[in-house]
């Protein structure tokens, strides 16, 4: 990214590797929405040549005298979200927030991101995790940022055993989000989405009920399967500001709402009144940033090692080679009909 | 109630005692600012002949052929919500929203209220409390509505030890969200108001920074207050729609709303987006109707006769006389310098 | 039951139906171990001519006046637990233990269970369920029981994405936790069992390690497998009181334990300190009985329909003829090999 | 401690100062009943030349090169527990026991403690916290392990408003209980103990009842007291192995038993299993360090200057001078009738 709207190749010096610090060198890169949104829609506010990317895996190449469980030649995967641990927030739970609203997040915000020769990792120890030989590197691309924030919407919509639920959106994100949902024990799952490559993976995720936007109001939609009763938990992870509100009318009194959607919007999300109770309904409203870190990050393997969620389906377009970037980028960008997400193997 | 905007006197037949109900004699009232609402403001929609009030302590007067813990002669006192515990939400936690959202409100919404010779409780053993005789009938009112409705302010927002907390709002409710955030631990208390009597209370109550809406924004406010870090916690206890974005604004990132305030409006509360992290702040919102019941009444009986909590401080006026209950409705209308809330003994 | 050690048949009077309750005619039973705990080793206590059996499915044939959501002629799965929803501890969010410990059990505990031509449901419309024709009665029985017990083990033991989880005891209320912590997102699940009918079927649910406690002591193997590091939860679904201290030894700090076996010693179960951090190592311990009520089998009920857990593999021997019975109960106490569950379809 | 029952004077090098560490000179310690344990019964076995303390305020003397919030010269308080804040542990929210079960516990175990002209605090920005000059150096002293283990207690029995609460043990941990328990919202608070000292305090605290175990069986008292019914949560905070025992037997079903108590004992803590409704009976056992490091610290010290509580009444002996520490020892050895807890200022 040289600027909003411009992309380019740039020369950068290696990253300088502090004391708790790796530098890696990526073998595996996707570029996201989140780098469209930050270059073409100034997400992010001016960002003048920075590097982006924050999906990687990689070989390292380096680490810093204090770093204990990782040596140059690991294979590791980094999340998106590599916090400050020691920070108040992160104390407090809320390492996503270390430093500041969303400051978890570095890569190609703060400092440079991963679609680069080499890239540095804050905290080796704490925010690299050790990949397994039986996981593909484009399948471990999406421990960096899919399928954390996927599963984090379920989380905040705190699932229990036999609740419906309904997934706003099935990209990568929302189809994690559907799988999620089926791992934390959702009985029926409506998936709204329409393009058919993302039905059919909902479908195989776990979706039991598949919404089409453009067949009518999603939340008549629901309303209409339901009998009128809503459903019990709903996540965000696709859409404008409006899936706020229509998440509030949806959802049951003593429901609760996980949003893991970035809103680019400069205004206001709104919750109608009226189907919030006047502010009573106890319908929940719970949005945030993925957690980060290597523990996360070794628990979600975990997942993919026991068989119990396979993110490979997301993958549907692998480039090879380091100059490819650019190509994947745009085709992110463009979304045709057979895109969920690429990956970009280096070599 | 005769319709919106009109009041007046009404001969009704004495309510029907079911073998699960009682019938309980009032011998103390309070009107609250919701029968404001719902008569001035049709807050409820259209109610034509409904007696007011939700707020009572009486004397049973009759029992159903299955009541067992409560006899002709008790003295009790009777939240504003009486759920029906069998049912589905009520069995799922949210007892307040039994048969539908807000519906375990019953008194002056879905039946006639408690300003009256004589009120139906459905679910007698399950919704009246035994008053102790320590505990003037006055005093006791404040368990109906107030003092519920302020403390679960305090719960939903899920105070921690040692969490800053702004009240915005310092009414009857706001005030019990006051003392209710100092009973669960918090440590700074910034309490939003302007009437002297309702700030005189408040800190007596614990609040630890007055904040006067009349003196600028209240965000900024806080945001000096607080060297621009925000307070860990915020609970809505009064005020419009706006009160939403504003508490988001002040917030940390982590933190928790929680609304106790009934919005009249038909239109939307917004969150503003870049504040709400774009979706991602992990700014909590939760908000809910207080919790009805015996239990709960019971154990805020405890919290009075353990001297840990005094409401009396909120009954600045007190009325003898059953003829006396258009006065203070009007008085809670007119809300005079020195009212907080009034009561009506009925002898 | 005639009396300890005793059984037999016995005629009774058809049980009387109040205004909230229903007289069901079972159509299916099922013994479970309790019952053989209950006989055989006097575990309530003294019963003298107290019909068996907390399992069954069955058809309404009477409700009570208040009743409002069945009629004569539904099909209805009664859950072993029928809480009195009004009490002060299904307030509190216990039910199950609404008035006293343990004691929303009543059938076959405080009254005549479902061994009968007809059986009494206490407060029809919170404690009955629907039965969807899709569901078979043979299947439709494990609802009772089995699966809310076996699933109340993981919700226990608050089972998060990721976490290693040993569930210890796989017999049908283990295998339903084993179930149930794949689908609350347990990534290693290892299953504490000898017997292959139950090896088979935990490898079925998800099991990916078994582990023979005759092969030696099961905390030495669960640290063998695990480097050393043991699990994140424990569920408790069998065995003497022994497996507390199993637990305690096998979980990390910040673990924590989930029982759901119903423990027949009257001595201690021991925490062995020096493992339990010296009482200060965040192994929380949780154990209780299932949840109970209309809205909890709603949501098994979805949980089979959408296709999430399949409890028919349960079900090894299905009996046909009320005269059964006592067969049934017979193979329930002695266990062959290739035993799970039995059935017993009335007709 | 020059090793088990032995102290005394030891000359020992500064310590070195890792880049995230600081040196502090301490101006004020207390000793602690863990010193007693650890020095003459053996606890944390075989320690030889150990310097004892872990609970100091001091001045920074030196701090590491990626410090960034002290600097030389500020006056901190350290708390007891200091957690490797980057650790798997500390991700998953339980600090305390990073690097193992209890190993954030540092000082006095794993390395020397603050009985020292000069003592080392690792990750400096992350586990101490600066003192208002507010507070008086012996107060601060409560907030390094008396006020954060006294209050964890109650967030371990995770009080809520109305509940009764027994506190056993009213040593200065269990003082800080009773008051945490006052700050959570209990409102009857039972408090076991027989010193007058303890008592007296007890009651400033908010204590409603005291019970002397001196006069009979707690249990059979909290019975008596409490009409058969029980407490809603126990807080154990003194006393032996039989404790947790006498609480499951004195809590009532659904309730939780929080320990901060150090059990020394190398057996068993048992569970009475009737009591304990055959494992059935949601009566939770959560026993747990404190909490550790600077944002705990800070919030606390936010509720000493807001004036929530005032740990100053536990210091009742003062000693000035480093060369009194080993008479404030054997004070603490010896408990006088008087002493709750001896400080010692260094100058």
């Amino acid at each position: 990214m040289l600027g909003i709207g411009k992309t380019g190749w740039i020369e950068k010096e290696r990253p300088v590797c502090g004391p708790l610090d790796a530098i890696v060198r990526p073998i595996a890169v996707s570029p996201c929405t989140s780098d469209i949104h930050t270059v073409w829609e100034g997400a992010l506010g001016e960002r003048s040549n920075m590097i982006l990317g924050h999906e990687s895996v990689g070989i390292v190449d380096e680490v810093g005298s204090l770093v204990k469980d990782f040596k140059k030649g690991d294979r590791v995967v980094t999340p998106a979200i590599t916090p400050d641990w020691g920070s108040l927030e992160a104390q407090g739970g809320y390492a996503m927030h270390s430093g500041g609203m969303l400051s978890g997040w570095k890569f190609s915000n703060f400092k440079d991101g991963v679609f680069a020769e080499y890239c540095h990792v804050n905290e080796a120890d704490a925010n690299m995790a050790h990949l397994p030989p039986e996981i593909k590197p484009e399948t471990a691309l999406m421990l960096c940022d899919m399928m954390p924030t996927g599963l984090h919407g379920t989380e905040l919509a705190d699932i229990q055993f036999g609740d419906s639920v309904c997934v706003i959106g099935i990209g990568p994100v929302g189809l994690m989000s559907v799988a999620g949902a089926v791992l934390r024990g959702a009985s029926r799952v409506f998936a709204v989405g329409s393009r058919p490559v993302c039905v059919d993976a909902a479908k195989k995720y776990g979706a039991t009920d598949i919404i089409n936007y453009k067949h009518g109001d999603i939340v008549a939609q629901i309303a209409e399967l339901t009998g009128g009763k809503g459903v019990d938990r709903v996540i965000i992870a696709g859409g404008g500001a409006e899936t706020v509100g229509q998440a509030v009318k949806m959802v049951k009194p003593g429901g609760r709402i996980g949003n893991v959607n970035y809103f680019g919007e400069s205004g206001d999300a709104g919750i109608p009144i009226p189907d919030w109770g006047n502010g009573m309904a106890h319908k929940l409203i719970a949005g945030g940033l993925m957690p980060g870190g290597r523990l996360r990050t070794e628990k979600l393997i975990s997942l993919i090692t026991a068989g119990r969620i396979d993110p490979s389906l997301l993958v549907t377009h692998v480039f090879r080679g380091f100059d490819k970037i650019p190509e994947a980028l745009e085709l992110m960008r463009q979304k045709p009909a057979d895109l969920i997400k690429p990956a970009v193997l280096m070599e």
